[in-house]
């Protein structure tokens, strides 16, 4: 039976035949999520960066998955021309967890955040996940209770993130305090502070550093054992690579001071700020952007390879 | 062996002969709360609103299910006996999910409120439930952390909830971001505008919107095959039914403002401010509260009977 | 096979060969957390205290089981070279569940705290748990978020808590809060009051009260049938037991009022109070916190007791 465009089964994503040969032969896949091609980058720039990302998942060893609804059927790995769609189609939803059922009811395509793209990766028994930078907890959460979706859902989905932290325009040590509070395992790759997604350190510390893939893939291996919840790996860019951080947390402190004058509050927010840091940078966050994607998904290749190697 | 008045076992809820008999026939069941009728109305409109629900539920096509637990027994499905009980003890409690085990223990009697009468709906395997309004996050809950154990509950448990939205005396905005937070779905019922209990529109939008109950009844059958949680079914009264709006805000920004000029907080405001409500409209507030409700039941009904009618 | 120390597998525990055989023939155990023992208490009382508290749980009827991760591998149950151990190495680790996984892959040892202990202790069969105040949500947490994972690994795991509440340094009515929004169970034991560590009451008050070990035993029994989820048993000390209510107040609001003035938050803030309590009740902080642990381990010694009384 094919599914009806119309099909109210999210259970039964459609997988691309490499991805369900891979998964049946219990070779090694990384997930991808859709947000960031179809909202995170600008047009044509995220075509190629697509193609990048995937080859970069095969580099570190494993194939890529990327998600995305399309006619209310989930997909786990998408032919090219489905990424064209993802890529071209300027009116695409942004799917999180919650709004997936009702994608498969009313027969909608969208692309799939880190929430919704960790759950439908799980369900088809892939470990691994490479995306950006996480949702989190935005500041004046205290007042708003604006909190990305992210948070719980990998308090609840079993697979290994790998980010380089969460926006900076977020509020970083409230959003590792909620990781604490909902036992989401947080290790740094080779570093014992959290990455701040264009530079390489948020301010912040974490606890624990792992210092290969291999490591990481046995961190994951434990969790899963012992109980639900994502290990999400923070890999900074090298300092080298990173944006500023001088430029960085000037225009960030201006924009979000501008912002706060002007009375902006959630929502309008951070494209506001991420505009500023775009135009003072001369475009280089997108550069940025895309490096650190890259090197995420290489790394995922990497662990999801090391996960598959490991005795079951 | 027949349940003691203190079995320790919630999970043995007694159904009704006639829900029993629905459920086991794979026809449509709706389950109704049981604090509406205890502590949300009034004696003796409250008896008489208990039938009129259960009447709407059966116009829309499904056999009511009140739920309440009777000397430490969780029924599902009352009796016109049970249901007099419910409606005339003064004294009864008010038990939401985790303090179900405790009347189970120790033999005590309480209506269920939107947590527990979701709970106990959900594992006598009844998959739509029609209320008022759902409890939400409390002005001043940044600093009290008083947020209702609904939103947690419906997190976690699998079925339709038809509501008018949260009363406004809530911090709206903050339980709609705690929803998405926590990923249970919500839409609104040919509307895209939130609705604000004894008003149709709460200021807030929401995201997705049906268009029929078979709509609704379809993104509850993808939702409960992706993960667990529910979705929530928002429906306004239409404007002619509603109460004032321009009476309903003045009345509840003075209420509020005189609650805060005089300390109070929490537990005590709810009271309080829908007292001043009931007061300035003449009473109007409590014919407004039945006809959402009777409205919701209807509608909860007829979900009900498009999800016993999907093939599965 | 034997466990190798790198084992990644934290859901095969090593339990003591006492308590693997009390679980395999259906007889009570009580858990023990060695946060308490590693860093809660001053070498070389901790390691007296341990041997007086495995002989509460005994009095009350159950066999002890401390729990604490060595070099990767999670020990449910100690022997008395391993209780020497975790009393006397000055650099383990405080292990929570997000932890485990990492300490498993890396070969790493720790003591757990109420949220691993918890899980590890449900792992493993084991019903009822002792400690003496929870983790709970932090002052300021509105700001900060800091709260502990405790709350949330207690909405998720079933056992029986005994504590004497939380320490009053935190924020004890958003602690009550969260518990309620999350579904926690919580009894007093033999009170109304929810009790406030050194001293019978907090402040605050609870719903609900249990009067016997039987009576929290069946809460349990019912609860374990209905949803994941703790019950917590509030056991206060008795009022000629506790620290002096006058000087225990006082101190806190001064000590508090001093961390605030200098600008700490968060990790600091604890520490610098209990210092400041300590010294000024003469140290008789540490006897009163021995004391109600004991208590605490004696109850639920009788509460598991119970429990396996009850028919299944
Ligand atoms: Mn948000
Ligand atoms: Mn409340
Ligand atoms: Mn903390």
């Amino acid at each position: 039976m094919t599914p009806s465009p119309h099909s109210p089964s999210p259970s039964t994503a459609v997988l691309s035949p490499e991805v369900a040969d891979a998964l049946a032969g219990g070779r090694p896949v990384v997930a991808l999520e859709s947000t960031l091609l179809a909202h995170g980058l600008p047009r044509p720039e995220n075509r190629t960066a697509a193609d990048q990302v995937e080859d970069a998942v095969r580099a570190g060893g494993a194939v890529p998955a990327t998600v995305a609804v399309l006619d209310g059927v989930p997909h786990v790995g998408l032919t090219a021309a489905e990424v064209d769609r993802v890529c071209a189609d300027p009116d695409l939803a942004k799917l999180g967890v919650r709004d997936l059922p009702i994608a498969a009811a009313l027969g909608r395509s969208g692309a799939t955040t880190v929430s919704s793209t960790a759950l439908l990766a799980a369900r088809a028994g892939i470990g691994v996940f490479a995306t950006g930078g996480l949702g989190g907890v935005h500041r004046h959460a205290g007042d708003t209770f604006d909190e990305s979706a992210d948070l719980t859902a990998l308090s609840r989905t079993s697979l290994v993130v790998v980010c380089a932290g969460v926006k900076s325009i977020l509020d970083v040590p409230a959003t590792l305090e909620r990781l604490e509070s909902l036992s989401v395992t947080v290790v740094g790759y080779r570093t014992h502070r959290f990455p701040g997604f264009y530079v390489a350190d948020s301010g912040s510390p974490v606890d624990w550093s792992v210092a290969s893939a291999a490591e990481a893939a046995r961190v994951f291996a434990a969790r899963r054992e012992l109980a639900p919840g994502a290990v999400v790996v923070a890999n900074p860019l090298p300092a080298d690579q990173q944006l500023d951080p001088g430029l960085h947390d000037r225009v960030i402190a201006d924009a979000l001071a501008a912002a706060d004058a002007a009375g902006a509050r959630g929502k309008d927010v951070t494209p506001f700020v991420l505009g500023h840091l775009h135009e003072a940078s001369g475009g280089a966050t997108l550069a940025v952007n895309v490096r650190l994607v890259l090197r995420n998904a290489e790394l995922a290749g990497r662990i999801a390879a090391e996960l598959a190697a490991l005795p079951c």
